[in-house]
């Protein structure tokens, strides 16, 4: 968008900042909400010490817009509007005096550069910068189900794709009885629901494997918690009518890119089974924790299937398509999978359930405790089942039985804490464990696969008494 | 850090942008990581169109490092540096022309500049800089239960402390046993809940009053949710042992401030009786969404009173007090009551629970739709008892059963969702009323008082079909 820079000034006398109200008024006709109304970006803005004099850089689509959103200061004294363009714009050009470059039509696309600086600036721990990739902090869990939108973990295949809400359509079809092109609007008229949902990247702990594998070398962070809203795909799916001869259901995102071995662009595409997708409360999502869906999470649309690793959960979500087949594509069959020995035969596995697991959060690793009392508390979580309980063991003790806080959640993550004391200065090695209410219990080693997926080994946390 | 505005001119025939070597290497020295290692911080940067002059409005420890960092530029022409702030800045300080706002030594405080700036850029409508006073942005709700905590509503007598978690501590004294002194640890070493609870305003809605009644002008924004985390207040008076002669709990806050009326600072303190207190699953909370509270949420530890109005949520909690009689303070007995008319006598209420209301969050006030489907939207609570359910009536039309999302809640606003049509083109006037378990409704208007309290009257929604 054209940039502009915008001066204004105003009589001491009739300085608005000093009267308390108008004051205020003029702060929130700045407020970021209020400029976007005015098709203004608001750059940055500067008062001159002493001299009544404001400066603002912005962005909108011509002067007229300025002007038009300036109104208020121009009722207060003088106002100049100048077009500019970025230093990065006139080197480019070649020189202050020349004219302007043309825009790049390719598939519209967050800046790597801004999206990494903001999750940095948010605390992520980011692992790489292109395609975005970045982990939450255990020890900054501090209670609550949900998580920030900012410090909830990001995980890329490709670029991260600018779609605009207004010329954004959902296509469904294949075998279905009525074909649908759905816009933003049809979608926000369609029954709404909020479901609490842990997210787990299939990949998270794969630094712990041993020997190496291949991919992001994930610590424990790839997992959050947000309250997603949206629609039930099935209101989705029964507005098209879904033929009897279907079998599976594809989701197709508006991401792609080059991987190894395909020498085209694969897309990031995923399918479930009718069964799956009917008993498994998959919701269509717009909203995170009550703000419109961030572009790093699948703006304007992205699926969301509760209980399963992530990658089912497929962002910018462009089109659903019904096959009466099972579905074959790089991250369906090529990726996300397990390789099991049977009978000397090798079996496939593909990653479905997250597999139950439990974090620590407090104390943090490496950390000192004094002695005395000591809280454990951390967070617990299965695909399969709620959670049953967690035990927590310190040094050679005993297993002891954590507290559960809150209701049992059927698709997130519980907190737990244990309150107990540390009487002996030295190391002390904290372990918890979670069982679900199907029986499953963590194992005390990872199960060793080719690409590192679905590691939920206990993960101890080692701690010095003082 | 301060602020400044930049200004660098050259002649036409020595354009540093237009010889490419010399541009690439302007463009380098602007690159964020260079201009940190000159420990600036670059807002934004302008070239005015055809004129050689380049705005910069940057951030740093002081003039010299400006200075320095601009050096490449004062070689190739003239170089102008402004000291300057920000339009907040100016506003909370009391006009362009007014000097810094002396610090307070007793008692250190989050900078109103910077305070009043975050709550603009995080889209709160600002109605008061110092003390800063915001509220949010209805049409902004989007689903989920909570809010994220940069966007929730924020409500302040006074400045906002600035408390040091190492050095606080609370003092539980009085009538009990043991009186205490807890640290920040020894809060965290006790058990944790985490409740999921709405705080209004007691004088949210204030501004339809007619006539027109003292205190801030607040629409309807005053109310958000979250889901806080710390130790029930049972926890902590069941330590201290209170006495059997105990009849009230007092919190005090760390803020306090000079009020109309009264010639020394009066202090922020409320509260209960004894069987408030045991009944009302009070929490002492330490945690908001997940992350430590935020500075103006009462870090480091607030009273959450679920269901009542906000005013008994003392924030910034140093001290509780055990008392054996009523407890007489401004904001206790002098405010937050209403005035009642009983037989020609007058009776005070004391602000307690919130009303039943209901928001409508879609359509958004003077929006204009189109003809055909259209979803009504919004969340309702009520202190008393959980909602029963939420009517909707389109003009002249019956009312409407809207749909509830999700169980019903305890202490904390519900959403719900009415899925209709419009086929008659012009103004449509959306009504909704909530009412709740316990028989309580929506009145048509509110019932006047002399401060403007618990206006939870029908606000109707107008719009226009297409």
């Amino acid at each position: 968008m054209p940039l502009f820079i915008v001066r204004h000034q105003h009589a001491p006398e009739t300085c608005p900042a000093a009267d308390p109200d108008h004051g205020a008024d003029l702060l929130n006709h700045l407020s970021r909400p209020n400029v976007r109304k005015h098709g203004v970006t608001m750059r940055a803005e500067a008062v001159v010490r002493g001299e009544h004099t404001v400066y603002l850089i912005v962005e909108a689509a011509g002067q007229d817009q300025v002007l038009d959103f300036m109104a208020p200061f121009a009722l207060a004294g003088s106002l100049d509007v100048y077009p500019a363009s970025t230093c990065a714009g006139v080197v480019s050009r070649g020189g202050c005096g020349a004219s302007d470059a043309p825009e790049d039509d390719a598939m519209p696309a967050l800046d790597p550069e801004e999206a990494c600086q903001q999750a940095i600036e948010d605390g992520l721990v980011v692992h790489r910068a292109h395609p975005l990739n970045g982990e939450i902090s255990i020890p900054d869990l501090i209670g609550g189900i949900v998580m920030p939108n900012a410090r909830f973990y990001i995980r890329n295949h490709f670029q991260i794709p600018k779609l605009d809400r207004e010329t954004w359509r959902l296509r469904v079809h294949g075998l279905v009885d009525n074909p649908l092109s759905l816009s933003w609007r049809d979608i926000a008229n369609l029954p709404a629901q909020s479901r609490l949902v842990t997210l787990e990247c299939a990949g998270n702990g794969r630094s712990t494997m041993e020997p190496k594998t291949s991919g992001e070398q994930w610590n424990l962070g790839a997992v959050s918690t947000a309250e997603w809203t949206g629609v039930p795909l099935l209101e989705v799916l029964q507005r098209a009518g879904v033929q009897p001869s279907a079998q599976h259901i594809v989701f197709r995102g508006a991401d792609s890119g080059l991987v190894d071995g395909h020498s085209s662009p694969v897309l990031f595409e995923r399918s479930l089974s009718i069964d799956e997708a009917r008993f498994s409360e998959t919701l269509l999502a717009y909203a995170m924790n009550g703000e419109a869906l961030p572009l790093q999470h699948g703006f304007p649309l992205r699926v969301i299937v509760p209980s399963w690793y992530a990658v089912a959960s497929v962002k910018w979500l462009t089109e659903i398509e019904v096959i009466d087949r099972p579905f074959e594509a790089f991250y369906q069959t090529e990726r996300y999978y397990i390789d099991h020995q049977v009978d000397g035969r090798v079996e496939r596995e593909p990653v479905r359930l997250q597999r139950v697991r439990s974090l620590i959060t407090e104390p943090a690793p490496h950390s000192s405790v004094e002695r005395g009392e000591l809280v454990v508390r951390g967070v617990a979580w299965s695909g399969a089942a709620p959670i049953a309980g967690v035990k927590v063991k310190l040094n050679e003790g005993p297993w002891l039985e954590a507290r559960l806080l809150g209701d049992r959640k059927r698709h997130s993550w519980q907190w737990w804490e244990l309150l107990t004391r540390v009487e002996v200065p030295g190391n002390c090695v904290i372990r918890a464990r979670a069982a679900d209410l199907d029986g499953r219990v963590q194992p005390e080693s990872p199960e060793w696969n080719h690409f590192g997926y679905c590691n939920n080994a206990l993960r101890p946390v080692h701690v010095v008494v003082r």
